[in-house]
């Protein structure tokens, strides 16, 4: 059996980004099914948008230097000359000295750089008043402006927002492809953990709430959780039931196994699932020092402490990470975490990463963190929380006012 | 008909929070697949969480007294007197100058006090040697100590987070009293839009992608929306199917009448709906002002601007607000908005807010904001951006390095 030292939080990091890649499997998803799909492929446009030059107002296209000179005191004039009705093309050409009527949304007659709103002319029998001056392509959106032809409009490991799927439907894109969804499997261990479900416990008992909340973040990032029950701290019946979980699913999530026996066990099962096996074992982080991220073949596996409130917030840092890398997102830039003044001193060692759930309070254009209080054990400290201050491992501690980064709860 | 006039963002906030009352109609739902759903009813719980005294760590039960002045140098004795076992009742008290073995999690002995952990203190034959003092209450969760009997853990109106199902869990409670499901219903009117699946455009036309975009923010709300395809613009043809939508919707969602036509119909048609009708015509914002909001006998109407860009961010301004309303959520205190710096000066008129797409950057612990360049139509404006600041009505602008807020995009 290897021997570990407990990682920091950034170099857990790098080490998940280092072994987990992302499944092999794509498949084709009708856009209406899509949202929240990350992409497998680059998507490039095959069509302008709009395929037109469209108008963005109510009004008349015009050449833009026949208006020029115009004002409410100083008006030009030009002759009313049609209409351009809505959903039709504008066949015929627009004349200098001419003004064509276009509705919002409305096609551009041939010829015309710019739209004179409404508000700002006046039609008294033919002839046009104009009150204002144009710039050329004022009101305007040009055919291609929004999306062009041959252009890449989306990157593969884009997860597909409404915005996204708004972007691909302007496009009359079908069907798109993207990678499959992922399933993942959680197992409980610990003599002492029941059912949720049960009723009365007996003194000694505590009910399994872990699964709830993993499967519950997990359903935030699109991931279904298969329930593989509570196994006992017995070697024999952790093993066999890990290894079946494990086939079935993408990535194998273990809880608990607080007590001594199952601490000793967890190592040993998840080593045997698969090479290379463990690579966190412990990390410098409060609360959920006893955190263990192993790879076997390609499928993560993922042992998160016992106590409820501990292995959420070590899910929510470490599990999202591990399962987006593996559904294929890209986990760049989009903000997860915001800035806020921290209300209180707070002591930190050095070498630890320290996360502090903190409520929210918005102050004169600023968030105020409010800490907890609370032992970490508990989970109604999350329950009052809005998210997690980090106190990162080179820091001896926060002081009052300082900005801390807060990672928002949903 | 009535006459309107442009309200501010303020006032449509205000109006929405007068106007919109909860969905009639609970249902209970179990536990499992009660993420997102909203209370209907305070709960208070049966029993204490934990239900016994617990250890937090792995260590040895003891009276803190008898560990008083023992340390590394001058180390205490106790009698190592037994062990409990994970899941089992401790039912040996424990008497002064013994300590008995506790695994993280296990109940504690009558009597006991503290855990001093197992890394401070070494068991010698049945000597143990103690190399810290521990208060009274250290590492030892109180029975209560998360909740209490009686207390009331969560209310009405609260969306259940995967912490809050994890603490409901704790519990025990297997079902909870919930606010039904709504639906809301879509209807695209105009004679330029065609369904989004169209595989080509004659000139002139547009596909309609409102309806995913909006789909898509509505699904992240938890509702679902039935598509009511596209009705060209006809007063008859429009107002029997408003109301055939409406009939079957808890809210009524109408996109685009871009066109002068459709302009004129859209009031009428909401008014024609039921009482009291539209109470917001116009709002003073940009992008999005032709936006209409109304209640017909108790279901709200939403009328968005045509441009997709415009819609998707008037949607996720107040078409949010009402869903959740009537939901029943309490949209109360949780940060759905950060500050950030922003990158330029931006001039805005005052009267009017202003919504800006931007992309946003780390630097050194700040987040800074950088406006998106192109027009407010564009929808990829949106596919490039991780959010909206907004410039309230009574700024001139901002300037460059301003804190702004964000409404992050999801």
């Amino acid at each position: 059996m290897k021997f570990f030292n407990v990682k920091t939080v950034e170099e857990t990091f790098s080490l998940i980004d280092e072994k987990i890649s992302k499944i092999n499997g794509t498949e084709t998803c009708p856009l209406k099914e899509a949202l929240h799909r990350v992409l497998a492929e680059d998507i490039t446009a095959k069509e302008n948008v709009p395929a037109f030059d469209r108008s963005t107002v109510d009004g008349y296209a015009v050449f833009a230097r026949d208006t020029y000179g115009s004002s409410e005191s100083m008006p030009g004039f030009l002759t009313a000359a049609g209409e351009v009705e809505m959903g039709e093309e504008a066949v015929f050409p627009l004349s200098r000295g001419n003004a064509i009527y276009v509705p919002t949304g409305g096609m551009l007659p041939p010829n015309s750089d710019s739209v004179l709103m409404i508000e700002h002319c006046e039609d008294i029998g033919g002839l046009l008043n104009t009150y204002r001056q144009v710039a050329p392509g004022e009101n305007v959106i040009r055919a291609g402006e929004d999306i062009k032809a041959g252009e890449t409009i989306l990157k593969a490991g884009t997860k597909l927002r409404p915005q996204e799927i708004g972007a691909l439907a302007s496009l009359g894109v079908r069907e798109v492809p993207v990678y499959r969804k992922i399933t993942a499997a959680y197992l409980s261990t610990g003599d002492e953990i029941v059912p949720y479900e049960t009723e009365s416990l007996e003194t000694g008992q505590v009910r399994d709430i872990n699964f709830l909340t993993v499967a519950g973040l997990a359903d935030e990032w699109g991931i279904d959780v298969i329930y593989g029950g509570i196994t006992a701290d017995e070697y024999g019946e952790f093993s066999e039931r890990a290894r079946e979980l494990y086939e079935r699913a993408d990535c194998l999530i273990l809880s608990g196994g607080s007590s001594v026996g199952a601490k000793d066990y967890t190592t040993e099962v998840i080593q045997s699932l698969g090479e290379p096996g463990v690579f966190v074992h412990g990390i410098s982080i409060k609360p959920g020092k006893p955190t263990i991220l192993a790879v076997a073949d390609g499928k993560p596996v993922i042992g998160l402490p016992g106590h409820p409130a501990s292995a959420m917030i070590i899910f929510r840092l470490f599990g999202e990470r591990i399962l987006k890398r593996l559904k294929g997102e890209d986990t760049g830039s989009r903000p997860e975490r915001i800035y806020a003044r921290i209300t209180k001193n707070i002591a930190s060692s050095p070498g630890r990463s320290d996360y502090i759930r903190v409520r929210l309070t918005e102050t004169e254009g600023e968030w105020w963190a409010e800490p907890i209080i609370g032992k970490s054990g508990l989970i109604t400290t999350l329950v009052k929380s809005d998210g997690i201050v980090e106190i990162n491992s080179a820091k001896e501690g926060i002081s009052q006012g300082d900005y801390v980064p807060v990672i928002l709860s949903t």
